[in-house]
């Protein structure tokens, strides 16, 4: 095939999927709220995250001018305009996902309260899939161009805008992910802490000040900042896989745009995962899971149909296929600890109090982390060995992430369906609408956990590939461990992950004291609120999240960008040796502690609510206020601080790469 | 010098330390104790004790025998004796150690009430000092004797009686410290949970039929438990050393033997050490730290004198000196992070209930470990750079466990001051009695954060050395992270300290629970036990301890026995490498998430201490209880799953180094 025509096929599959979102979208935004109040509570909510966005967005004109003529002066035009590109698209799919999203909200409750269960379930995965097929799309366009423009450059120049593209959506993941992570606590955790504990009202009740906020939450940090962080491991396991290819394969076009090759054919997948999962009327419990699987076996098929067409070679099928398979497994495994057996042995444990409930938590989420971690390891392994060496590997990973649009639509459904539930509360529409609302709800939480699976599978995937691809072009010659030299990075780079962990959690903690503070202030010195006859200071809230997200996430930023920096010119000559056992270190112990918090954090989360479900007690039940401590730490845990450390794992390798090339 | 001089060298020290140990063996056993009643508690106290070590030796026995035919089939009858010897060694320390501090908590209760604060002191410290000097002598005696016999052997058949040698102690470490750490939590939250709470009577009330099982735990995990870790992190540090040696200096004694000739100088140093602080009559708040640091300060002018003595190379005093200095700041950062602003910070935010509590935990925890692991990670690195590569980088090792007799003392202080506060409360010795060894018991505490760092990291270094010696004997060639077979051995080896985490949690969970049915029954089923009226029945809540506490650690055991073997052969051809790359995995996971747990612990159990003792509203205040949930958990994290990782870290690189030689 010609150069062209690839340009011609990513191009036409990227504006396909572009094509699909703008009619969904539409469709969904096009939504007419019949119901005064609840169009009402929605926009709060609406403006809420925009409120968020466009502060996060303002400083982020700042970063993006500062990093402009940072990539300009050190490299040259080229990769500054890349990693504007790369910046912007992100902050595009996270605009263009929210507003469907937030959209998608109140339709979704319309939906329950006048056409029922299978209406509204459809209006939010139709919503989530805005955000799906925007990433995937995007990230197709915009990768398919670069590799149009600048496969003919040198090798280094074309590395090096590739990496600045990915450079870019690190950038936005950073304040998407980490700012994200905090907002949703410090209003979820403060919400609760004053509403439910002190003053005794529900969930969700519109008397509550943080609870506008809680709401917007939930797409801040699950929509948004799920998005930027599955767009950023997107981008970089492709841009690993074809640093790569350029070393085993040097010149030969068809498996250079093998990577971005494979996001088209996981797109395709995808939209017929999707629409076949409309066109077989399944049902609702059913879909979201069948949904992937199709998609997954219609990109399988498709692969292995393309590599025969161009005659290449056909060992590289085993590893595309064990990377999506990866998937699979991470997810089972997940769904295992989060939401199976161990949930209900840890709702019973709570009978005992809090001390058995995290005692037991911790034996959950210290063991379900073995089996997803030790299958990443033996796919890699059993990649390289016999399905391709490193290009193989890398090619798994990008496998796993190929069918983005379609788990990243399941996983946006999440946080839609939960909004649904609480604007149906605040709106008063009744126990029937709520039921509805509660169901779809307890689905999104399911897939919820095994979206944070994935999100973390795909980082260390993407991270390896980046990491391949960093020692390659670093020109290391060995990253020996018996070199004390790598062992010294290693080590330190195994600190970083715990030093983050500590600086969110604290953020975390900080955040919601303010919350906590102002929202009893609302609730004793407004009168009126309490009794629900003034509408409380919903945007001083927001405002507080908003600005707490975005100053907190500051320091743990900086030092994830400053750390690889500082190892690769600190140990001076040995730069780039100590710098690769630095990633190693920080990959390795950041993943089994970014699983064990995500999968914790589920765990308790499910027991909490297997409770309310009216097990073990029931709601406020002794075993419930344990199970209730146990979701407190969880929270932070699965929202905040692992999801931090899928960037940190990600944003280290990329600006490492970058650094490599210099 | 002549190698016989070596052996008198080494004999006449470590016969020095063994008479040092006997005569204050004998002051401390030969104690009458003139109160019946405190006797009576002491002796129950003393069977327990030794019910425990009976029924763990006699199972010991076993695998003794077992080890000794496979060893002796597998290589010779001088690995099998080197086996047994180890194994007898750390056996008869932990024997004689127990022995004196359950001997010497009565002493210390009766010195409290008739000879005031400082006799009762010196008393506890006297009596720790038994298993203090005990390690020490027994593994110089030990080593000084396999050095002398082998050094003339073949290189391999050296390492390997070596290497067997620290098999034996391995093999006791795995029994004592995680059968011990699960025994004594299974007391403390069995007698806790009923006790406490459900039937509201105080701590060390004898009328719980728990409470001398809850005693006897603290003996044998904090003195048995800690004092085979110690030991076997002794002996391997020195025998990863000294095969370093063999390539580094091959046929030159004096260095060869400096491993052995460094603890030779760290035990004259500590007696001096500890002597001193005899002599200075220092304050008893200051004697505990005052004396290691006395001792590390004889030992660093002694190695330095000794090697100019020699003529040897001068620059290894940078490493060995940096290695001694690393004990210092470990149990400096430690000591801030479990006892310094954040310990009261932590009391604050307890306030605001358990989450918080939790939530801010866990942010010190995280934090915690930065200091300690970094500064490993660049004395290794400065060592091996600067002072001497890689046998520089063993001696750092041998260094900061040179000084054992000291340290060791000082850790085995804690649970004998712990033992004297409740005895004295058993034996109704009023509250003038019970401030003072509350007063010994907070500075036991204090010291107890400090040991488990120093154990932590003397782990670490430990592996390390004989991952150093592993890579060398397996002659691997490279072990490079740039191989996806290193990668892949290291997340493997990353996944076990969680798996081992997640095992040791569940069986505390489970343990505990059997002590609490067996608690419940006793109060309910046996008339006069509540009422004080009759003695309830210790020996069955023994029982139960050292019945979970044997057969919950044979799982977590055979794990961590097997892991390495596994991966050697199941990788075949292959098989060192991934082996490589594993335990450098299970390392850098281990230290991480051992170091959390042990200082997350650390803080929750001081901050706790720190309401009660009248901050935060004190005990029985919201605070106090949100404390206490942080602290349950905090229990089996600091004295279960963190301590037993350093058995898993070293067990597998002993087993490697063997598997290395086959």
């Amino acid at each position: 095939m010609e150069l062209f025509t690839y340009l011609l096929v990513f191009l036409s599959v990227g504006l396909v999927g572009m094509i699909f979102t703008g009619a969904i979208f539409k469709k969904v935004t096009s939504f007419e709220n019949p119901n005064e109040r609840a169009a009402h509570i929605a926009q709060l909510i609406r403006n809420g995250a925009m409120t968020f966005l466009h502060k996060e967005y303002s400083i982020l004109a700042v970063v993006i001018t500062a990093a402009f003529i940072i990539l300009s002066i050190g490299f040259n035009l080229a990769a500054a305009f890349a990693y504007t590109c790369g910046a912007l698209s992100s902050m595009f799919a996270g605009y263009v996902g929210m507003k469907a999203a937030t959209r998608a909200n109140e339709a979704t409750t319309i939906a329950a309260k006048e056409q029922g269960e299978r209406a509204a379930f459809l209006t939010a995965l139709l919503g989530g899939s805005v955000m799906g097929f925007v990433v995937a799309s995007l990230g197709l366009l915009g990768l398919g161009v670069i590799f149009y423009l600048f496969v003919g450059a040198s090798r280094i120049e074309f590395i090096r805008v590739l990496t600045c593209f990915g450079l870019g959506a690190s950038s936005i993941a950073l304040f998407a992910r980490v700012g994200g992570g905090i907002y949703t606590k410090a209003a979820d955790v403060g919400a609760d802490l004053v509403g439910k504990v002190e003053m005794g009202i529900p969930e969700d009740d519109p008397r509550n000040p943080a609870v506008i906020a809680d709401n917007v939450g939930d797409c801040v940090g699950d929509t948004a900042g799920m998005g930027a962080d599955i767009f950023e491991s997107y981008i970089a396991s492709v841009v690993g896989s074809i640093a790569l290819a350029l070393s085993a394969f040097p010149g030969q076009l068809h498996y250079i745009s093998l990577p971005i090759m494979l996001c088209a054919i996981g797109l395709v997948a995808s939209l017929l995962g999707l629409a076949s999962s409309f066109i077989f009327k399944l049902k609702i419990s059913a879909m979201l899971h069948k949904a992937a699987y199709v998609s997954i076996a219609f990109f399988i098929a498709g692969t292995y149909l393309y590599l025969s067409m161009m005659g290449m070679d056909l060992t590289l099928f085993g590893s595309i296929a064990l990377g999506a398979a990866s998937g699979v497994i991470i997810g089972l495994v997940t769904d295992y600890y989060t939401s199976g057996k161990p949930v209900r042995e840890l709702a019973e444990a709570s009978k005992s109090g809090a001390g058995p409930n995290l005692i037991y938590g911790f034996s959950i989420g210290f063991e379900s982390i073995v089996i997803p971690v030790c299958s990443i390891a033996l796919i890699v392994f059993i990649s390289y060995e016999y399905f391709g060496g490193l290009f193989g590997v890398s090619l798994a990973a990008v496998s796993l992430l190929a069918t983005v649009a379609i788990t990243m639509s399941v996983d946006a459904y999440g946080p839609i369906a939960d909004n649904a539930g609480g604007i149906s509360e605040m709106s008063g529409f009744g126990p029937n609408v709520r039921a509805i609302t509660d169901k779809l709800d307890s689905l999104g939480n399911m897939t919820a956990a095994l979206g944070k699976g994935f999100a973390i599978g795909s980082a260390v995937f993407a991270a390896l590939a980046m990491f391949a691809a960093y020692a390659e072009e670093a020109q290391i010659p060995h990253l020996d461990l018996k070199d004390p030299l790598i062992i010294t990075g290693l080590f330190l780079g195994a600190t970083l992950p715990y030093l983050i962990s500590a600086l969110t959690m604290r953020s975390v903690g900080r955040a919601a004291w303010k919350m906590v503070l102002e929202v009893r202030r609302q609730f004793h010195e407004i009168p009126g609120v309490m009794e629900g006859t003034k509408e409380p200071d919903y945007e001083r809230c927001i405002d507080i999240s908003s600005q707490s997200a975005i100053m907190e996430m500051l320091l743990p930023g900086i030092i994830t960008i400053l750390a690889p920096i500082v190892i690769k010119f600190g140990f001076g000559a040995n730069g780039n040796m100590a710098l690769g056992g630095f990633l190693a270190g920080a990959t390795v112990s950041g993943v089994v502690l970014a699983l064990t918090m995500a999968n914790c954090g589920g765990a308790w989360d499910n027991a909490k609510k297997h409770i309310e479900a009216g097990n073990c007690g029931g709601k406020g039940s002794d075993a419930h206020k344990a199970a209730v401590v146990g979701d407190t730490l969880g929270d932070p845990f699965k929202d905040t601080s692992g999801p931090s450390l899928n960037i940190l794992i990600k944003l280290m390798s990329v600006i490492s790469l970058l650094l490599a090339t210099v």
